[in-house]
């Protein structure tokens, strides 16, 4: 299933430089960072208003829509999905949550 | 990889009953979801101040917190990152992300 | 100076219950509790880019524009600017600030 | 009522250089920008979700601590409270709403 990720990525990368006008995402990178940033709070905002409301399908929506802006700003910082996923790679496993665990606790 | 978002949404699944006092994610869970939404808030705005500062170590931890909450608040409501992979290759391929665009665009 | 706050309140309950294509407010009030909600998300996020970015003007005018929406919730909940400032003055003075500070740093 | 607002920022400015120790205030100033823009995410979606709970007393509180950690980053920046007022006042009344309807409904 999580090879979409993988295939978002490419297509985040591939629209990171076409014309404003071709689709969503060109039209974000186009628009800077700050746009893209935004969209980051304006997605939380949105998914926590999902929570309240206790309604599965508009989590999950809520939640895609937060992953993929993350995205987002992940390729237009050069960087990528593997990125995150090795940093929760890195915390994951016991000693992975025990250590953030006590990080978070400070 | 991306199989560590499997393993994640097992551990998660393990701690959501646990005792309070056994983990940071058990303590979550034994708060309630208030508290849980509430670190989709926080976790938005560091990755957000993360961006304005365009340190990619830091956008990279704050995108990994923001996710891991994201999964917190799901696993809380009985859902799965699988759910969130499917959306997003729901709307993935050429289609979907034009879907996405005009969705957006209005 | 803060008369405005009570002059702008006195506004937006007038506004309230306008036709929604007679101005942003009433359009924000006829559009229902979640748009109003979710402008606080973004304004909120696009104070602290401005606070990140460190142009007076603009961290002034997205405070303006947060207190603004503020300000619309409160008056779509029919509470009012006043209740923000007792509550304030409540808290405030030696002892209300000494409170809240026992009260956050648990 | 409003005289809360002065004296409150009045407050601020005097725990603005105080020891981290004396006060909630103190500590937050002591602390750097980004923790009390951090305080203004994590103040808008407490407000978010008191909003959806819609319980009056938890959305003015919530309002109120939103306001208030504006105003200590507007006192972290050199800005005062006045200035936010000002940007409301120059908005305001009539033609000033309907200027910013027209710029936000583009």
């Amino acid at each position: 299933m999580s090879e979409v990720l993988s295939r978002l990525q490419a297509v985040l990368e591939a629209r990171r430089g076409a014309a404003a006008d071709t689709s969503y995402v060109a039209r974000l990178y186009a628009g800077g960072l700050d746009g893209m940033l935004k969209k980051i709070g304006e997605e939380a905002t949105e998914l926590v208003m999902a929570g309240k409301d206790g309604v599965p399908e508009r989590i999950v929506a809520e939640a895609a829509d937060l992953w993929f802006h993350t995205m987002v700003v992940l390729v237009a910082q050069n960087l990528s999905v593997d990125d995150v996923l090795a940093e929760l790679e890195r915390r994951f496993g016991r000693s992975g949550l025990d250590e953030k665990a006590s990080r978070k606790s400070t």
